[in-house]
């Protein structure tokens, strides 16, 4: 590949707005010639006010455009499979973010088809990038706390998506949609996951019922190795967004904590109190720029992939089998997720 | 009841001595008029140390001496169905360190002896009346983060028992010995429990596999309202004793920490390091004297005892139906219980 | 000394009471047998209340009382020059609450008179027993962070006393009352004052320069080894009572903080909180504790004061200079104290 | 102004290529049109690399460039009398990093430059534009924490700098180098310094009395509305890069902590360990972005600067004075300040 990479965009939501933007202006390696979405008007706006040259209504057409070499699918998750399967045949090399899939069916089409073009994939879960979780995995890499024997991972939002977004059939439901990153830091830390118990309820938000989801779910794992782990997941966490993890070591542990907004403390007679970052923008900001440059450091040093497709569908294999844990009260084998209604 | 309560202590193991200690000096309401254990000369070392008139070698004699009118039993859990019986029968009122027994059965003879003799029992349950705890049951009872809907405790011990005591005979295994606590707990802040499923191994420890124990273990709840709680219990803390709890509502959380030792930060190259108390005689000393405390007064004052042999039964069912669901890896009811092989 | 020691209390206030409850509890070396106050009906009550023999209304006669061979002088300060003075003469064991007065003159006439009866004189600084202050000279020691070149003291206080208590012909004012225990941590770790300078103001209760107080003072120390520090009071911490040090070394540094009263965070909308201890009764329980049982030991063991008579006028002496120094506004040897105006 | 703004930046050490590369990639309504640097190879190597057009030897040719709006002088502090003034001269808006200057005359001579060509000066501080000073100075002025009566600034560098840099003729020694930060912080909660006193001494580094330099400073301040003040300034703070201020007030009191690099607690047998961010390039990193967008919309805007030449005069007084004091040991007046020999 040339230096720059040339890299285009498809799918400016919220977070592709914030990839583009780290590609215009933060990413040395590469240089954002192309958006596109298919609000034509959105992709518009975003390449004047970027200085990005094209952009495009249709992804096919940024796939047609020769200047482009990578892409970055950041799309609504039910159209993954056409984009990234369009843009491997396109000979592009491909960033997706997460979940490849909430369907474990595309999710292997799609990776029959990544094998079968030879192409470049490269997914995006951007815990993996942050300086939290690297470090931690450098420590734990290091033997600062003897063998890791079990983990813990939570991940809490500040509030419920609008309840059309919640609809499983969208969104795959809480344990797929939130717990994803979950479950890859826990193949990251602790390797495959044999098998998955889940309990939970729409214990805060009880008009989730209406959709079939809920707010709050803790999924005990056992790991190939034996060892053993727990996620909760919940939408209520009031006073912020709080993303923690714990390695719990033979010699020790490592706990990853939540980011405040600020350093300040206030001491009043309520007490003495701090803040905590808002949401995920403020707390994977750096996360998400690190990522993206990474992926162009891989595909210009032909290098491999640092999360492959075969770690999407991990991931998603487990959430899956989470969610028929859920529906079914009992444990399952991650393998025996097939049938998962979500 | 006569003012101060003429009590004594029945074992003088390193427990019953932090009671007998307290009792003799610091609980200006009672009067420690005698100990026994069966290593009679322990008994009177202690009284002579302490001051304390009389001393015997067996409960029996003690508890005929007609100058005491309540009892501490903190003997090994083996004999409480024994002890406690006995000194019920005496006319004692009883305070009873957990568990109540190992054995269902012998759990419920003994609350039917309580119940025919119209007898006091206190379970000792010391959590309950550490300042963290009562702290955070206050706020929830006041709303503070508004309805409850998911629990998490933590208990972690700095090292293992020696390898006799791990028998799970003898202790009731990991997840009874230590989780009873934890299990209290859920129930003082959630209610009962419906079912839980258990997942763990001797994964730091892997000699306690040759007497069929474990050292860690995550073991989910669903509370009969709905609501969902996790457990984790592990004998690798290497830094200190690690007791924490999360009562997770729909208005905010409360978050029970470790107890440091000192209040010091050692600040060098190394980083910003702080100390944790290294074991639960630190951790819940004012704990277990503001329970001894509470059973004084409760004993004197005419009250119902704050934590009854019922519910000393009821963690101790949903102990044994947490080690049979972790032996037949399936989610066990807590009432189905009874044949769990501990 | 006979083994325990029988001690007498002299002056029932809020703090003597705390010491004569611990010496009649939990000092087993220790045998409270008398207890004086000039209100003859609290040294009645007390005595009746802990089972103590005998309780007199003034000092003198407690003195007289042949099975007393150590006293305790917890009286207000404007008393300790004649207590101490007739308890020495009388062949008491003499401890002694600071300051050990309010001026320079009376504390050497008490020295002189400890010195020509080969008396026995140990001043309380009850910091010197923290379990926090006790674990940083250890690790001072130790060489954990190198040279000691620095030291930072605060004392802050959640609300003024009343003014009445003001007055600093009563109290020898702000920087005396409350900074002598922050210039006896000084000497503890940075040894010798040699220069002080202060200001200040009655900036949070205006009223308080009625009296000729303030309520907030910063005092900067050169130590005699040429090294710096610096004393933050104040009286206006609505928080709780916020007591800390730092010491600042070539390697490294130690913080010793403020106490939590109890391990709860609360997670809400308002952001995350926690506690703080609310007065020093609570922070220095243990200290006060630790205190009396090292003069006991001492007294037993023939061994010398920990802090001496010496000690406690090397304190009031930078007491002494620091007034000065905010009075003239200009640095003022610690040597230069005699016609300070308290 | 037309938008976006034109700007050069004159002087490219390690500050001057952080504000550059934010120039060039990061400040939507600037553009990066010019680099200069006495290093003309520097000047090249950078703007090739981030596609600046034009690159200079000499500050002057910038300055001549019709397409440059306006500058930012991040040059070495001797230079900036020279580079400012020629700048207004030349008609441009400019941004000149602290100090001002180390010479009292120099600052104001081109205080005057400023005021008779009407230009546009903003001083660099980039502390007002962090997260933490920016939200504390909201919760005081919104009455958080009622009427602020005393400050706290600490500022502490994990080493010192190469020694030829210590020389007092070339930093202004280690209260103006370091101190003016803390000077300016001051100024900005408590409003005008009436009078300092410091403290200090070579305590960690004794080879800097080869130079007359020090390492560690102790400086209390009175303000002129009475209240007072401390500022901490150390070259030894071995863990990292430590920067903290405490606004105390009637009602409370606002902390501004450390920042920690990562959010890991690391826990093993030596205790709860984490860390704290090396330099202040990363403690700093998003001040110094916001500083520089906040001059380009206030050019941009017609706005006055955020800070002035005057407020940098000011810093300087304090910081001159201060030093004074230290030499002469005696309280100096914030005013008399001429003939400090730095």
């Amino acid at each position: 590949m040339n230096h720059p990479l040339n890299i285009g965009v498809i799918g400016l939501g919220r977070l592709g707005r914030v990839y583009a933007a780290d590609l215009a202006h933060r990413v040395p390696n590469a240089r954002l010639v192309a958006v596109a979405d298919k609000q034509a008007d959105l992709a518009e706006s975003f390449a004047k006010q970027y200085g990005v040259s094209k952009w495009y209504k249709s992804h096919g057409d940024l796939l047609g455009d020769k200047d482009v070499a990578a892409v970055a699918v950041i799309t609504s998750t039910s159209t993954h499979r056409e984009v990234v399967i369009d843009a491997v045949n396109a000979g592009k090399a491909v960033f997706c973010e997460k979940p490849i899939s909430i369907s474990l069916p595309e999710a292997e089409e799609m990776l029959r088809a990544v094998q079968s073009a030879g192409a470049f994939l490269q997914m995006g879960f951007q815990r993996r990038f942050d300086a939290g979780y690297v470090a931690a995995k450098k420590k734990v890499d290091a033997g600062v706390i003897g063998t890791p024997v079990l983990l813990k991972s939570t991940s809490r939002d500040p509030f419920r998506p609008p309840i059309e977004f919640c609809d499983p059939r969208v969104s795959g439901g809480l344990i797929a949609d939130m717990g994803i990153h979950d479950f890859d830091v826990a193949r990251m830390f602790m390797g495959n996951v044999r098998s998955v118990y889940a309990v939970g309820g729409a214990l805060a938000y009880p008009e989730l019922k209406s959709v079939g989801d809920i707010d709050n779910a803790i999924i005990n794992m056992v790991f190939e190795s034996g060892t053993v782990g727990v996620v909760h997941l919940s939408r209520n966490a009031v006073f912020g967004y709080d993303i923690r993890a714990e390695i719990w070591g033979t010699k020790g542990s490592l706990q990853i904590g939540y980011f405040r907004e600020t350093p300040i403390l206030v001491m009043t007679e309520e007490g003495i109190t701090h803040d905590v970052v808002p949401h995920f923008m403020q707390r994977f900001e750096r996360a998400y720029l690190a990522q993206i440059r990474d992926f162009v450091d891989n595909v210009l040093g032909g290098r491999e992939p640092t999360i492959t497709g075969a770690d999407g569908v991990a991931a998603l294999r487990i959430s899956l089998a989470a969610t028929r844990s859920f529906q079914e009260n009992r444990p399952v084998e991650a393998g025996d997720t097939r049938s998962a209604t979500l």
